[in-house]
């Protein structure tokens, strides 16, 4: 008998026996992208250090600039210049200017820039002003941005080439972040053989610890293989312990169907405890998820696109989790470009290729009787029918999550 | 005097004088997620390779159920069972019935499978069907899917998971893929410190060394920085020379601007010549795209956030380019959250954090005239404004593209 549950009672089970668990690493800014932080980033700078201008152009007083205009320019003289790189040789005083280069310092006393296009060189020092200028244009000031002891980044943010970017800005030459998490990949079945090889009559190829080892490999964590386990409790058993003595997580893929050995949910309830064997979901439906030794143990469906679409729902967010990991994610709305039938009672995940037709994105379900793997290689992601839905309409507007890849 | 090229010229220009560049490898599936085909994949077998079942239940002729019901079940002898992994031990003949479990052998002669919910035991090795079965019903024939000299996948495709996983199904252990491009990072500028030293007053850290490296490491390249090169025309000669031999690309990030030492664009006219000096966009104006032995090389703006934008929008698809890469990108429709104001005469690039408020996704512009990276860490992509817009009105609905990341 499944205990079933729908996804939204599994992914609460998940987040409420999960949480975060996988230890800190100091890395170098350099190696750090794609990572987790495992610390918030205070700035302990001003950003910018120094008043810049924006512009090439003469610094100056705003106020020896107002009135002025082409036919009535306000003269000031020229008190040097102002070298990119280095300090600015000397203060502003009233009735000088300064020419400063783009991101040059603009001097003590300056309080704006004019634009060398609104200026005129008299020769002999003297610059003539042909517009007025307001306090504070085309220059920043020091601390505008940051200014030290602001909060960058969060821990649990996932690191970017553009935060990489700001924290170089500040000086940052190394960051704390999670280690990688390692998960375990089981496939169990007396039916598979090493997917390099030629299967016999009535065998298959073991799809699932490539698929899952890809999958979990660009998730940024540390994949780890444990091959094939015959369908009996005392192997599995074995492989299971010593996977979970080695790993975060550990995923046994195949034997989680009743109507199959059940070796899964056996050897979880022998070791540790289940916290949910079924999801009303299709395809996933034998989905198990247990504890063992603290650490989550999936049995997916032995079904590659099934436990593709298992990993993608529960086990990927779950491992978000386990690394404390804040992550936005976003849907693309699209068309649906043919009706779909209802389900029964289950929410049914349907694989989309999606294509753009004049400024519209359009859905294309993934079809096919068999469901499997190879069906999937062009589909872009996945979108939900819910288990109360009769179907959905062709043109109808659909949310599509793109996959994890 | 740039001769200014709109963002569709520029991007013109680069399609016209770029193709695909990069020598191919051999490599395991295993290692292959994230990398561009090389080679069209053709199947050379069958997927599945046998009629398998569906269901768990019985193997029949479809013609032997017709007109079964609960209250007169069709009767049949039970000829065996099919093992997991094995092949079916018999043929079956008419009025006889073998059990399958799901994903076994269909044995030859059975045209479809009839679950065990609608049967019924009658002991003595007697099975009653109590539900018509039609031809083909809960079970997928051999090649249904795939059969030999289908094209699976396109040269230039972008291997995913799943992709590894239906490579897999068909037994294939190596690819051809592209091997990685070399991307030469130069930074110039007097002004420029490495960004773990603290800057003397006037010098700022060199942000677009570890920005870029990150940045195109996550895209597929290899990265190869040859650090800050000083405002002279001698030494960036040399360094564009030597990152020329060594790369298939070359970004030179500062010196783009006329206002400025015009180093960047000398040395590549004097090297090869000038594709386009100059792009009506902001931020991003004083971009540079030249060719020197065959090769590309960008001068980018030296400010962060322009060199970041102009990459995105330029220098990574002609790295797709240069690789062969096909790649499907959708944007995410958001609302703008507040007005923004017109530009002038320039398509207009604006960072854009996205959040979700019940159900609607949000755009809110990342503000401030610094236009510091620092500004960028929570942007998750931008809006663009086009040149002959005069701004976006709160509430408009944006099309926002996340950034490569």
């Amino acid at each position: 008998m499944l205990h079933v549950k729908t996804p939204e009672e599994a992914l609460r089970l998940i987040r409420e026996n999960f949480g975060p668990c996988i230890s800190d690493e100091r890395i170098p800014l350099t190696e750090s992208v794609g990572r987790t932080l495992a610390e918030d980033i205070c700035a302990e700078e001003f950003v910018p250090d120094f008043n810049r201008s924006t512009v090439d152009g003469f610094a100056v007083y705003a106020r020896d600039t107002f009135g002025s205009s082409d036919s009535m320019p306000a003269i000031l003289q020229k008190a040097g210049e102002v070298a990119m790189g280095s300090p600015a040789p000397c203060p502003l005083q009233k009735g000088k200017c300064l020419s400063v280069p783009t991101g040059g310092e603009v001097p003590e006393g300056a309080d704006c820039v004019v634009m060398f296009e609104h200026t005129e060189d008299y020769g002999e020092g003297m610059v003539g002003i042909t517009k007025p200028a307001a306090p504070g244009e085309n220059m920043i000031f020091r601390g505008d941005d940051v200014s030290p002891g602001d909060v960058l980044l969060k821990a649990g943010h996932v690191l970017t080439a553009h935060d990489l970017g700001a924290l170089a800005a500040l000086g940052i030459a190394a960051v704390s972040v999670r280690a990688k998490p390692t998960v375990g990949i089981l496939s169990t079945g007396d039916e598979l053989v090493e997917f390099a090889k030629k299967p016999r009559k009535g065998q298959i190829r073991d799809v699932n610890s490539v698929l899952l080892t890809a999958l979990f490999t660009q998730a940024g964590a540390a994949a780890k293989s444990y091959g094939i386990i015959r369908d009996n409790a005392e192997d599995l058993n074995q492989a299971l312990n010593t996977a979970v003595s080695q790993c975060h997580m550990v995923l046994i893929s195949g034997g989680s169907s009743v109507g199959r050995k059940d070796a899964t949910a056996g050897v979880i309830e022998q070791n540790g405890r289940m916290l949910f064997h079924g999801i009303a979901m299709k395809p996933g439906k034998p989905t198990i998820l247990g504890v063992v030794e603290g650490k989550p143990v999936f049995g997916l469906p032995g079904h590659p696109v099934a436990a593709y679409l298992v990993s993608q729902l529960f086990a990927l967010p779950l491992l978000r989790i386990l690394t404390g990991r804040r992550e936005k994610r976003f849907c693309i709305r699209a068309r649906l470009c043919e009706s779909l039938s209802s389900n029964h009672g289950r929410a049914e995940y349907v694989g989309v290729t999606l294509a753009e037709e004049n400024g519209t994105v359009i859905a294309q379900p993934i079809h096919g009787k068999s469901g499997l793997i190879t069906r999937l290689i062009h589909s872009d992601g996945y979108i939900c029918i819910p288990r109360d839905c009769e179907g959905l309409k062709k043109g109808a507007e659909v949310s599509v999550w793109l996959w994890d890849r």
